[in-house]
């Protein structure tokens, strides 16, 4: 048992965990603390080599994010959209558990997996555009922790509420600590109105935890998004930090993109517009922060929501030419 | 019973009805046709006379809205925040269905006819930065034929679904012709994602009629914006004006508001933000347009939605001096 210094808002406490930097869902306490992790985990001259300019890195470490205006051109957005549609209409996808639906409509809500199920999703997530970013960031290989894609349908999208990936792989999936990353990536136009993502900048820096046990076969319940008996970030301690870091949401043409730390407080709201918004949702973590046990569920989620055998994406120069 | 040509989006046809310019909720065809009437009801002169410039006039009249910065300033929006928090907890008006609930929780979604219950908000009603505008624009002299507060909630604040009041009031309260306009005034600042008032510009011109009848009560149920029978605007006419005319978000300071059109099409997303959202909703009618039976509901629906003592808000001239 180690003994662990929690550094709340305006509280400070000891908490004896097992060997857990970040206990949550089972706790009786949700006290937010800060992390114990750094943000880029790359320094020096690592730091230096890839794609992101050391004023992009700096920014990333501070805010949590980066946004960029173009990082697929039209022809692969095309492209990608051409197979989303293919992929939401496929049998064997849907009766694998890979498709879920609207909880309250035939509509579709989330593919998972698709880099695997996809040649063309397998090529943007092998891209240097997205993985040498991350491998920069992360200070070292990564692999795929999680493909997906996120359907917004037009009038009736519903929201996701606030809340970090991390508490959620770090619970269920047993990801030891936040050395993940994101990336969004907007396949149709993602507008003010039609449920953009928000983050919290500098939201990174604080573990909120969340209240309530992981039941069993929790993750069938979760993505569906509905009164949620854990995971949500404790809303006191979002609208502290929303007051004191604001919040920005993320508007962009279909190609566009976001990357963020997998702590970043994050939700998108509902759509009431008539324009349908379609994401693609990357994650990867580095090869040095394997998933173990979950940390605070009775057992492991399937592969298709948290791989598990840990294959680095290849860097350019080990990847056969075509 | 006249016939009237109805110009639909690629559609014309002939309708038979009783007197009735607007018919809706009981056609068995819901195609959108173009509004009878002006928007700008003054002319010449008269439409030079009050605050509105000639280019003001001409964008309101094109688009259907005007948005202002500073209608009130900071002392009167922090009086009519006093003033509201006050009316939300009045046990005389929460009895007398004046204040309406959220439907999954006790949190207040709106409180009707505040300019009755509230010197504070009567002042703001009888204000000529408000009236004058609408006298303005409606070509004579005004009623109020509705004032309500509406509440968005932080985290889980609801949405309103696309629609044009003209055709609710004209349905259930038996307003003739669009000769009618709101100011939609914030009391709290609207964000982008704090579900803040979107309007489709130009859609004042295009009445979108409903489908489905009204059944009686209706006003108990509409009011909670949930599986609407009757009311909302057709999905396919909402895309299609949206595509063409795109959507205008409001967003501004607490004391900015939107003047627009009582046929206009317009919606608020949810709020899944930490900010509550509060806004000020007063509805100008033309004396000259005095509600009769309602054209397409069993019966009226109270005073406190649909004013029907027709006074004329008093010109400066009339008010005695303080």
């Amino acid at each position: 048992m180690n003994t662990i210094r929690r550094e709340g808002i305006g509280v400070t406490e000891s908490v004896e965990c097992a060997d857990d930097l970040y206990p949550t869902r089972s706790v009786t306490t949700s006290v937010p603390f800060r992390r114990h992790d750094p943000v880029v985990w790359s320094d020096g001259d690592d730091a230096a080599r890839g794609p992101l300019s050391a004023e992009e890195v700096a920014a990333y470490d501070r805010d949590g994010f980066l946004a960029f205006d173009a990082l697929l051109d039209p022809a692969e957005v095309d492209e990608c959209r051409r197979e989303m549609r293919r992929m939401a209409t496929d049998a064997a996808l849907r009766s694998s558990g890979r498709v879920v639906a609207e909880p309250d409509s035939d509509d579709i809500r989330s593919v998972f997996e698709v880099h695997r199920h996809s040649a063309v999703f397998e090529r943007v997530v092998h891209s240097g555009r997205l993985a040498d970013r991350a491998r920069q960031v992360l200070g070292s290989d990564v692999y795929l922790h999680q493909s997906r894609i996120n359907y917004k349908a037009a009038f009736d999208g519903s929201k996701f509420g606030w809340h970090s990936d991390f508490e959620t792989w770090h619970s269920e999936d047993g990801m030891p600590a936040p050395r993940a990353l994101s990336f969004s990536v907007a396949l149709t136009d993602n507008l003010p109105f039609n449920g953009p993502l928000m983050i919290i900048p500098g939201s990174q820096r604080t573990f909120v935890p969340s209240v309530g046990r992981t039941p069993p076969g929790y993750h069938k319940l979760s993505l569906l998004g509905k009164n949620l008996p854990a995971g949500p970030a404790d809303r006191t301690a979002v609208a502290a930090l929303a007051e004191r870091h604001g919040i920005r949401q993320f508007t962009g043409a279909a190609g566009s993109a976001v990357m963020f730390d997998c702590n970043c407080l994050h939700a998108s709201g509902g759509n009431v517009s008539p324009f349908p918004r379609t994401n693609l949702f990357v994650v990867y973590n580095s090869v040095d922060n394997r998933l173990t046990r979950p940390y605070a569920a009775p057992e492991a989620r399937p592969q298709y929501l948290a791989d598990r055998t840990f294959t680095p994406v290849p860097r350019a120069e080990d990847r056969p030419s075509r």
